[in-house]
């Protein structure tokens, strides 16, 4: 089956806001094996939008229409499906006196404009919507689905999982999915690509699907099947030949970021974790202590971002600062080092380099990162050149030096 | 005049990507006065595509399609439009030469595949893209326009800017753009709009937007007029009393986020500033120096994350940690203190508080935040509470932070 995806609403016209409602209710259909063939924005305009919901209903035979089911005039959904079928809007006291009564279950009086979303469109079926006043609609005929639902997308969610959906499953033959999710560190995507599309490019199901951001890599694996011992058989055996072709890059298997696996890995070993942050500023700490519970593993650091920082809060030795270069793999060596002693942890990690987007540093070239490593089996430091602006610079640091303490334990 | 956007490509039906390009585009046509009144997503499908071609024509003056002028098979703009206006593609012989010409220029051989992108619809203008290998096109008939644009933006922007929009201005009526930008901290985005709508809301023009993240705010104000001078009274006369409204919560008036505007206050005065972070783990030392140039002011800091680390790197009396607590006004002042004294900087800020999910503090609800502030004057702390999950919880108190200094300034 195909679908077509149309979000009405003005505000969706301006350079300002995009629909991302599609995006959420496109992975929904594709788990059902629907395919999404075309998806529109329409503003708040009757007769536009019941040209549009009239085209779409003569070419695709399922509609999911989001938004514009409001109580004010700008809100023309319902009246638009009327016109684009033909029929007529429906007054129904049932909903009218359900809107009253939520507006009552807050302690307010319900303002005569909702009386317009207690219209049904003729032959439609109410949709129950516990999270806001609007109920959503379904039509269904001549072989046509057609859905109106709200915009807002807290109360859309759960409106579609609990009516839309169980209506598409009735009538779609069953079907299971198995999933399998990677995530990668220390690779590029490109990188990643190239080595494992041999593998991948000849399954059509699984569905292989690659995001990237700076240093980090999801491989998602989504198997189809009407069995759950196919769907799963499927997924794990591209699954399996993905795990031997990136081995210990993959950091994760269940979704966690990089810093959770990290914890996940120290707190095994009761290690804990220190940090000495030069270009970064903070972020790498910033990063750590993303994840919850990060203080049974994370002590803290030192953020010696200054040169003279560096000499005071770490202790390092000034001449040797001068002499080597603050971007340079003495120094990274002798922050990790200092910052392992002074706050007494089992591993310490430390980041100077020069983000840009001007080299403070003569002879640095923007992008040259040292990331250094203090274990209690001694201590060195790992020269990075990363790619692109300050802000992605930074973020690769980051990722880097976090991978560098995981590849270790 | 109104325009529609078609953006082609089926990788902006999948649950991943989603059409962006439409967002700046809509952006430029509204700076000419051009309302943008549909925009659709249709796949690498040529009937479907010269349909909604045909279709938008039909209604609309102007048609802006991105994407589908590759080289391969699934880049079906050039054919779709043919379909939809029943005309025929030319080869293009200075195209082809110009392609070869940039393959050659990287030391490589055009593939034979790239010949596709060398075909023209009968009576169309080449757009030349110096940015890819597919220039886009340009029709102008019977009082409509289409434009045939590529759609990376890196290609699309440049070649819009540099051939589309001067064809544009040469058939809209002149229209001059001022505008004002006002970033706002320490106010939340229903009180600033309580605040300023009644000035805002009697203005069609200028056009007020107001965009907001944790703890910071933004107002854009863009007046359109046919005489600069007109424009300028106007943007003027609405900027005026916005400003008086907002009075010292408007740190930038230049689009500087805050820790900008903060690096301008400290250099002026030949100040410097350290932090000590614990709930935030970095993330404040993390922010200020995503200015770039910060090293002229900001000297580094302590992450004391653990809470053994706020007596072993500042030097906390362990008796005051244990009777005040760790989120406390106690520690937030003694944390900026000791941060002031052991950095040598001019101000100190200091953070400790409950991020959550979950409360690792005894009788503190997540969101509790103190802020500590150490200057020339004096030491002091102040409560915070903030809504949200972790990650909203540790970005208000950066900014709350950052904004605090900057009051003192």
């Amino acid at each position: 089956m195909t679908a077509e995806i149309i979000a009405v609403g003005s505000e969706m016209l301006t350079p300002q806001k995009t629909d991302t409602n599609s995006l959420w209710l496109t992975d929904q259909l594709n788990l059902l094996g629907v395919d999404v063939t075309q998806k529109s924005v329409i503003g708040d305009d009757q007769n536009r939008l019941a040209a549009a919901i009239a085209a779409a209903l003569d070419r695709t035979p399922l509609i999911l229409l989001t938004g514009g089911l409001g109580p004010t005039e700008d809100d023309l959904t319902r009246e638009a499906t009327a016109q684009a079928l033909n029929r007529a809007l429906i007054h129904d006291p049932a909903i009218l006196h359900a809107i009253e009564q939520r507006f009552a279950s807050f302690g307010r009086k319900m303002a005569p404009i909702n009386k317009r979303q207690a219209f049904l469109v003729d032959g439609a079926e109410k949709l129950d919507n516990p999270n806001g006043t609007a109920p959503g609609q379904w039509l269904d005929f001549d072989g046509r689905m057609l859905a109106l639902l709200p915009g807002p997308p807290g109360e859309m969610k759960p409106l579609f999982l609990s009516q839309v959906l169980p209506r598409l499953q009735a009538v779609l033959p069953p079907r299971v999915l198995r999933t399998r999710f990677f995530r990668v560190a220390g690779m590029g995507e490109s990188d990643v690509d190239q080595l494992i599309a041999p593998a991948y490019k000849p399954y059509e199901n699984p569905v292989t699907t690659i995001l990237a951001a700076a240093g980090d890599i999801q491989i998602h694996l989504r198997s189809f099947s009407a069995t759950e011992a196919e769907a799963e058989a499927r997924v794990a055996e591209l699954g399996a030949k993905i795990e031997a072709l990136l081995g210990n890059r993959i950091y994760s298997r269940n979704g966690d970021p990089l810093e959770t696996a990290l914890g996940v890995l120290l707190r095994e070993r009761k290690a804990t974790l220190a940090v000495a942050e030069s270009c970064t500023g903070g972020l790498l700490g910033g990063r750590i202590t993303e994840a919850p519970g990060s203080s049974e593993w994370f002590l803290g650091g030192f953020q010696v971002y200054g040169r003279a920082m560096k000499t005071r809060l770490l202790g390092l030795d000034e001449k040797l600062v001068e002499k080597e270069g603050v971007v340079s793999e003495a120094v990274a060596i002798a922050m990790a080092e200092s910052a392992r002693d002074r706050t007494g942890a089992t591993y310490a990690l430390s980041v100077t380099g020069e983000a840009g987007p001007d080299s403070a540093t003569p002879g640095i070239e923007p992008g040259t990162v040292w990331i250094g490593i203090a274990t209690p089996d001694g201590v060195e430091a790992k020269l990075h050149r990363f790619p692109g602006n300050r802000a992605r610079v930074r973020a690769f640091a980051v990722q880097s030096a976090l991978n560098l303490l995981r590849l270790r334990l």
